[in-house]
């Protein structure tokens, strides 16, 4: 049995873990505040339950990972205070001496469920989450997407769905998937946040209906094998199998593979990893540096 | 020099080269009949002016191109009579009795682009074709993404603009990218074809709306370094440099690399090859063939 740090880093909070190839063996929670304090806490647990053979970082973005960049595994600029430029990768892999690897959150997780997950085995598919925001990945033969920057389909062009006049919550761009579709925009668009909105029909129908639009320009911009929905919002019993009815209407039988026509059951798929998949994620980020640099 | 033959594949015409590297020597036009008629007089033209060392074929969709099929390189199922099924690789590479590559038209010109044109050395762009319908290739690491199936990015969702009324073109969806912004959408809408509304600035401000919402689209799911406008409705004076402005307040600032911002005018651009994208991917098609064939 090898042993792996794993650090899943939220906006709000860090968890961190130990863990005998997959299995959690120890684990902690940390408050996201200053990078000292947080990445300092996150190295002392780990140093605690250690030794560790590498390192896996799933973080909260936006992190330079452009190969070859000087900067890679830093964070870019952001808004959060005392983050911007921070070189997270390097700080870890200097305190704990051992090869480590980062991603961003939604791209860790995709790893975890491509490795051991709903997405095993796949050449390319797309994981969604939805909650707060709105975070995709986009998988292609054996790893990452991350483009030129990175992608943001939180932020993709939906069409209103005739009589909604809500405005739409995103700052930038109002009415895009996240704006119309993610936690919040549920909230204040229904005066309630989702889990007190459960019996109300419209609520899931309308939302249903603005996720499918999406997974219909994902499907046609990208042709995945597979398309993973996970995040609070898809915690709503019922809500990703009406997805996958509106995404048939929205294909209307165009579809250039079977998989893309029937049910969609095997099209459109839970994560096998809930509230671990960050975590999980960066187990398998850790898995990944410590066979890529002992080769 | 080495002779190579090129095939551009229409569903009205075929195209036929005979290159010496990248030049024409020799091509000729001929008629979509049947796949007998057609490739049968595709392959005594390039008899007659051979021999060749490869050959490549760019052809109308859609095609199987799963790595592994056994049946790739053939057509699937298409409405247009005699084609389905048809093993175009195949017949090519044992007529000519040469290696052979093929790839959907809009794969093949994004190929030569990618080796000669306006993408040369780039590991991610979109190649986006607005003509009688909209087609687009995501190429990614030195090749045509082909996905599950392959890509229809003409039919991605778009936002309908206000006081906008039209219904839209496509069959399948009304309102898509194809239905709102290919060439029969803008005659279909405005009672005449595009180039009789050169004047009307209405016309071409709308179209760069909705072409800039698309690019929108492409850029938040997979974060492109350029994104390449070709076709007939993009020969339209001035309206590369529209799209480019409307792009710019689509994005909002919101973009994650620097290409993004400011007049965009590195990250939306016109191909190298007008009306020989598809002949010169083609012979970009076949150089591949023949090299990683002879390794």
């Amino acid at each position: 049995m090898t042993r792996y740090a794993a650090i899943e880093a939220g906006g709000t909070k860090f968890r961190v873990a130990v863990t005998e190839d997959r299995e959690i063996i120890g684990d902690t929670t940390i408050p996201t505040t200053t990078p000292d304090e947080t990445l300092g806490a996150s190295i002392d647990f780990i140093s605690a339950n250690g030794p560790v053979a590498a390192a896996g970082i799933a973080f909260f973005g936006p992190l330079d990972l452009q190969v070859g960049s000087p900067t890679y595994g830093s964070m870019t600029a952001t808004p959060k205070p005392h983050w911007s430029d921070v070189p997270v990768l390097d700080r870890v892999r200097d305190a704990l001496g051992v090869p480590a690897e980062i991603d961003v959150d939604v791209g860790g997780a995709a790893l975890g469920e491509w490795t051991w997950g709903a997405a095993k085995g796949l050449s390319h598919f797309v994981y969604l989450t939805i909650g707060t925001g709105v975070g995709g990945g986009l998988f292609i033969d054996g790893r990452v997407h991350h483009g030129m920057g990175h992608p943001e389909m939180g932020h993709i062009v939906l069409e209103r769905v005739a009589g909604d006049e809500y405005a739409g919550h995103c700052p930038f761009h109002g009415a895009c998937l996240e704006g119309m579709a993610a936690g919040p925009a549920i909230a204040d668009r229904w005066g309630a946040p989702g889990k007190e909105l459960a019996a109300r029909d419209e609520v899931w129908d309308l939302e249903a209906t603005y996720l499918a639009q999406a997974l219909r320009s994902f499907t046609y911009v990208v042709a995945p094998q597979r398309i993973l929905l996970g995040g609070g919002v898809m915690q709503r019993p019922g809500l990703l199998g009406l997805v996958r009815v509106k995404l048939a209407e929205q294909l209307a039988g165009y579809a250039t593979s079977p998989i893309r026509t029937g049910t969609l059951d095997d099209y459109v798929v839970a994560p096998r990893f809930g509230q671990d998949a960050g975590l999980i994620g960066a187990v398998a980020l850790a898995m990944r540096a410590a066979s890529t640099t002992t080769t």
